[in-house]
């Protein structure tokens, strides 16, 4: 059904209408100028993001739902990085005439999916027309705690460095599906029969799903407060290790010490580096969009967090004097460089899909 | 100076690093994985949108500062009809590699404009690339009054319809932008110089002024509450005067009687309207980005708004079963019509500008 038969009102009706609000923070949601939220006693979690394809997904092998599913989950990951819940979910979205309604239901499915999952209202968004490509932006609103809303600028010296779940999967399902992508276009160039062309990714699942579906952890925020640990600093990484490490070290005026044999990694991961040639360990410090987080602890709360489940020591934060650096398997000091993803470089004859 | 030779993150801090923040409820701005803001005993309001280039702006006559102003504003806008006052915006930018530094920066001045003129904070923002194309995506976080939030939905029978200002104008000045635009490529297809090409804009500096500069009617807001009149229904009138009220009829289960000789007309707007050879009167009612406010109030207010600054009373709300009516000047009555600007139609050749 084409999107114009249906006009901006009639689709956000259509694509909004079963919507419910679960939280009693959110007083009035779609159908009016603003939405209206309460949260009289607690300090309120705002964060953004702007999605443009080309840039940060292509559709070539990106399935609209997935989209849907990343583009709220991206958010979510931004308030559980301040140690927050997130609330209320805002999506702009602008689509050009390649869509059709039956795709926005799909964009829409993905993400009401991530908002039941995270028990998230989606309150709001604007729709548009566009020239040129899909543009999705996501506002997520979410709750903190007096007292316990975690910034960057809280580390420490001595205090250690966590992250959790692995790094660099995300990157390398990336890359496995950019690989299959260009075997497809050098056969559709060839003049071959591409109708039938379905690359096998068994063994590789795991990978792809971190790139395609990548889950923000509010389970580890859980588990941290369970322990009573409240981090001296925290974000998610959405572009590499070392950018995010440096971020944190940067703001708290620390330097930091990280060993790369602590680096967590899936074994999927190292098998697809090893396949492309490349360094899995610059692949989990430089490659973005793993979504896990990044988190400094007090030195006391060791034991809490030792034996934590996904939760990784990587590594402690030190004096500025010493700077921020990475201790190889053998035993050299680098200094730690943000290689991640710019999303506006210039280097490149096209812009560089992320990471 | 290109924008890839500071990158993202150096980008954000040159564009943001001089921004203070003026409100109380701005806990933590620029910096972090969220913003942070505090509203302990008021309901928030929150609106969003989305701009496209090439749909909502043209770039050919539309400065990068009054673009960035304009984004701002119609997001207060959005605010204020909630009898709200905004307090703080976020702003996500794609930009494709036409921009440089020194766009962005007059981009950000007009935001920045816009943000002092209404004590509004900056509190973050996306910056991304783009394939093709400015985006601009601004959301807008408020204030409201516990009780005095008021929406589309409260308009009852007998209420009086008001609106703000005088409508049509933004329309007709976006009419002439277009006008001089196609003379201008004219011109140029027909091997002109074209480069000395400067339209006589003499005695329509206001209706210009109203499509490339529309200001929020905070003051409107302001004198109503010093008239002690809680309007019973209020939105702003981006798509069309005939489509807002539409909106709150349906959405209040009401029907309405306006009379066209009391739509507020201004003197450019009419003059403009009899060159194009148009009906002012359609223009003021389908013609869109008037940002003026429409609202509805006790018919046991009349003598508090009959003589109020800038504002006119231009019909009633009546029974449902009435329907939607406009009364022309010469006694005739017609069913109200939304022919406002649809930002998803596809039957024109080229994608409309809106409106």
């Amino acid at each position: 059904m084409k999107i114009s038969s249906l006009g901006e009102f009639g689709l956000i009706k259509h694509l909004t209408e079963k919507i419910t609000l679960c939280n009693s923070s959110s007083v009035k949601g779609i159908g009016d100028d603003c939405a209206v939220i309460k949260y009289p006693d607690r300090p309120i979690l705002v964060t953004s993001d702007i999605l443009m394809e080309g840039i940060h997904f292509d559709l070539t092998y990106c399935p609209l739902k997935h989209l849907g599913y990343k583009a709220a989950m991206v958010n979510f990951s931004d308030v559980y990085a301040m140690n927050g819940t997130p609330r209320q979910l805002v999506v702009n979205i602008a689509v050009d005439r390649r869509f059709s309604v039956e795709d926005m239901e799909a964009l829409y499915s993905g993400i009401q999916l991530a908002c039941d999952a995270h028990q998230v209202d989606l309150i709001g968004g604007d729709t548009s027309s566009s020239l040129t490509g899909l543009v999705i932006s996501p506002t997520c609103i979410g709750e903190g705690e007096e007292g316990r809303v975690v910034y960057r600028n809280g580390a420490h010296d001595t205090d250690l460095i966590c992250v959790s779940g692995n790094l660099g999967a995300a990157f390398m399902g990336l890359q496995l599906l950019e690989r299959e992508k260009s075997v497809y276009l050098q056969q559709q160039k060839e003049g071959k029969n591409t109708t039938s062309f379905q690359p096998d990714f068994t063994g590789k699942e795991y990978i792809l799903e971190r790139q395609l579906k990548p889950e923000a952890r509010r389970d580890i925020v859980e588990s941290l407060r369970k322990a009573d640990v409240l981090p001296t600093a925290m974000m998610d990484i959405s572009d590499g290790l070392s950018s995010e490490l440096l971020h944190i070290c940067n703001q708290s005026h620390t330097g930091c010490l990280v060993y790369e044999e602590r680096i967590p990694l899936d074994y999927q991961t190292a098998v697809m580096a090893e396949q492309f040639n490349m360094n899995v360990s610059t692949c989990a410090l430089n490659g973005g969009e793993d979504y896990e987080l990044l988190f400094t602890v007090k030195l006391s709360d060791y034991e809490k967090v030792k034996d934590m489940d996904s939760v990784r020591i990587i590594g402690r934060i030190t004096r500025p004097e010493w700077g921020c650096k990475l201790e190889t398997r053998d035993g050299n000091t680098f200094d730690l460089k943000a290689q991640g993803w710019n999303p506006l470089q210039e280097d490149k004859e096209e812009p560089a899909q992320k990471p």
